[in-house]
């Protein structure tokens, strides 16, 4: 036999009950998103590579896969690659569809991203994301909706979480009253690392980014504020009275609790001045959702940006968006046996026949079923009881309905339920009401 | 500005109805997919070429999109291509994880695929694939099912169709009973073209393909046969009495056409001698479905195949499939206008508020209005009627509820249908079962 065939190193193949559970948390957050009025686009897998270059960094660049031209073009350097992130297309779709697109514009898009980035464990070459944005409006009303959508998602899924929020105006008021100005971006990347690495290892990566041990001692009180939201707050609006861009991330931010408290929200959420997250294109609120039982790290994160498809030649276009993480969802909720249990099998009921007649009989009661909304499998061959017993155990359906000439008399079929063994002879109005 | 940026040609970008209406369409295929206990899989878009080369003649080999290698491997020849179409993945997914697999393997796969074809008018350089398989079973149930999956999807889609039906085994004996067991290949891409060409081009074709003058006579009561399903299958038997194989395919027919009965389908369904199908796997029966309101060619096809496997090491297995084809189902249903009205917005109320107070009201009404399932959008800043009306306009939210002063003071809003313009004071509870 020739050589097991086999797939690229970081790829994967979703067998049945993966596809079930990975379509059961991409429906979850679809549903919650349309219950806000976002809808869905999709963009080609391949971009022009002058789309793509320069967008992601020096090291970005060269994780981007390149598409070799065709025919004559061949021999040429590439001129496409593979969508590496959905929010690069998505700037190109907002400035490329301007005329179309109904402003403030509230989509959503879920589709596979590839990155030659080293496969190892968690990570992959191809994996899919699920960004959800509102463009083209400066309101809060965008960070609460945001937030509103974290607090469904995650009461659906049923995984505990805390939602984590910043402000990078704050960032950038903090940088200004230490006299660093300039280093926001050194600031905010350095102390991002503060969960991992600690204080004093933030401290030392402070001085090595060019702050002076004075401009650190002042943030120190900074790192260390605590309390209620009310209390950091209000000690913030202190420490940054003399910084406008800082008091006005304090009013954003006091702004999207006003609105939280007005619609009830009950998600847990922190006010985190030590969170940065790495991009730079955030300009306003910033969040990171955890997991409260499993450690994962952020399964959900985004902001707010100002400038997103100004790389396009569109600048001062306001946005504010998430994205949820689904293979990290998919093994918190595998770690916490959060799946529901009816996504093992498709099938609820398998028809066993030991004939043609019988097998005749089962296919007019199979159409009957399916007309009432039932998943109904017939097997196809009239063959050894065994065999067709096992294809419903190793598919878990959880009925067998056996036709023999008996129930064909009696215009029956005998039910068995495969995890109690029990069986019981039915007619087809009773079947339908028992699966 | 800067140049407008663009997508590669042969690729598009899918807006938010359109999206809408590609979802419609999936998800009506998938529902009675599932009915029938298919299951979803997926596999990654990479592939290794030595998966893909040799699979599509010469010509596929030249049109797959090669993935030029990153790191210190650029320089070499591609390793990984871009799946080419569903089958090939799909064969290679059944050997693969054969050890997991439950046979028969119901599977079906709804991804896109990649050609690097001269992109024209509704030829695309992506594309999704829609297919639906059952392997590891010659039993004819799967031509069955197949067949009343057919029915169901076209019933729900409110498309009128007729599903052409032959049998490759058929067509093995005529050329056997004609004397050119050997040219059945030449005999079936001739014939196949019928429809379009006409008797007297696929004659000179076959003579062309190295038929004589006698075979060429002897094939046209088979061309021309007529009536009714159960006469050409009875002319059939006795033309094909020598042949084994050929009364193996009537056999196949007759039986399925039993069972067809046995389920009372309504399908229209042709018997077409003529109808063969290009791809060579096919070895038993074989499928084509096609609009009768649109001139659009087939919309669905697919077969019988025994050797699937066999090109990745694993032989003799059969299996039965077909394709349905998204784009041109779209243009159907775009054509005949068929698509349900409500696809055209997401959103089933805008509120419309005037002021901070206004927009806090908005906001918990709102919540308690997705709480019942609604999708609400709140229009995320209190400014100028017009604007906001336009929006609900642009956007075909059927309606607007308009919060102000008096409302608020009396618990309501007014509500205003788009389309007759009429307004109404509402309460929450009559707000919710209104829209």
């Amino acid at each position: 036999m020739a050589q097991k065939p086999s797939i690229p190193k970081g790829t994967r193949d979703f067998g049945q009950v993966e596809m079930a559970r990975r379509n059961y948390i991409f429906d979850t957050i679809k549903g919650v998103f349309q219950l806000y009025g976002f809808q869905q686009i999709e963009t080609p897998a391949m971009e022009n590579l002058s789309t793509l270059m320069g967008k992601y960094g020096e090291e970005g660049d060269k994780l981007l896969f390149r598409i070799q031209n065709s025919g004559e073009k061949a021999a040429l350097a590439p001129e496409k690659g593979l969508r590496y992130d959905l929010t690069v297309p998505f700037a190109r779709y907002v400035v490329q569809h301007r005329e179309e697109i109904v402003f403030p514009f509230k989509r959503f898009q879920i589709q596979p991203v590839w990155r030659a980035d080293r496969p190892q464990k968690g990570r992959y070459r191809e994996f899919y994301q699920c960004d959800v944005d509102v463009i083209g409006s400066d309101s809060l009303v965008g960070e609460l909706e945001l937030i509103q959508i974290v607090e469904e998602v995650y009461r659906r899924l049923g995984i505990r979480v805390c939602l984590h929020i910043n402000n990078r105006k704050v960032l950038a008021g903090i940088a200004e009253v230490i006299g660093a100005p300039d280093k926001m971006i050194d600031i905010t990347v350095a102390i991002d690392k503060l969960d991992k690495i600690g204080v004093e290892a933030v401290n030392a990566e402070l001085i090595e980014r060019g702050l002076d041990a004075a401009q650190v001692e002042k943030l120190q009180p900074i790192l260390n504020l605590s309390g209620s939201t009310a209390d950091k707050l209000s000690a913030l609006k202190s420490i940054l009275a003399s910084s406008e861009v800082g008091l006005k991330g304090v009013e954003e931010l006091e702004i999207v609790f006003d609105e939280l408290e007005i619609v009830q929200c009950t998600l847990d959420i922190e006010l985190d001045l030590c969170l940065a997250r790495g991009l730079n294109y955030y300009t306003g609120a910033i969040f990171e959702v955890k997991a409260l039982d499993a450690q994962i790290g952020s399964i959900t994160g985004g902001g707010r940006y100002d400038n997103l498809t100004g790389i396009f030649g569109l600048p001062n276009v306001s946005g504010v968006g998430i994205s949820f993480g689904a293979d990290r969802i998919y093994d918190v909720l595998t770690e916490l046996d959060l799946f529901p249990k009816e996504l093992q099998s498709a099938t609820q009921v398998l028809f066993a026949t030991f004939g043609a007649e019988e097998l005749h009989y089962a296919l007019r009661w199979a159409k009957v079923l399916r007309a009432a909304g039932k998943t109904v499998e017939v097997y196809p061959e009239p063959t050894k009881m065994k065999k067709q017993m096992g294809y419903a155990d190793d598919k878990h359906i959880p009925f067998v309905a056996i036709v023999g000439g008996n129930e064909m008399e009696t215009n029956t079929v005998m039910l068995k339920e495969m995890a109690s063994g029990e069986q019981k002879q039915v007619t087809l109005e009773e079947l339908i009401v028992r699966i």
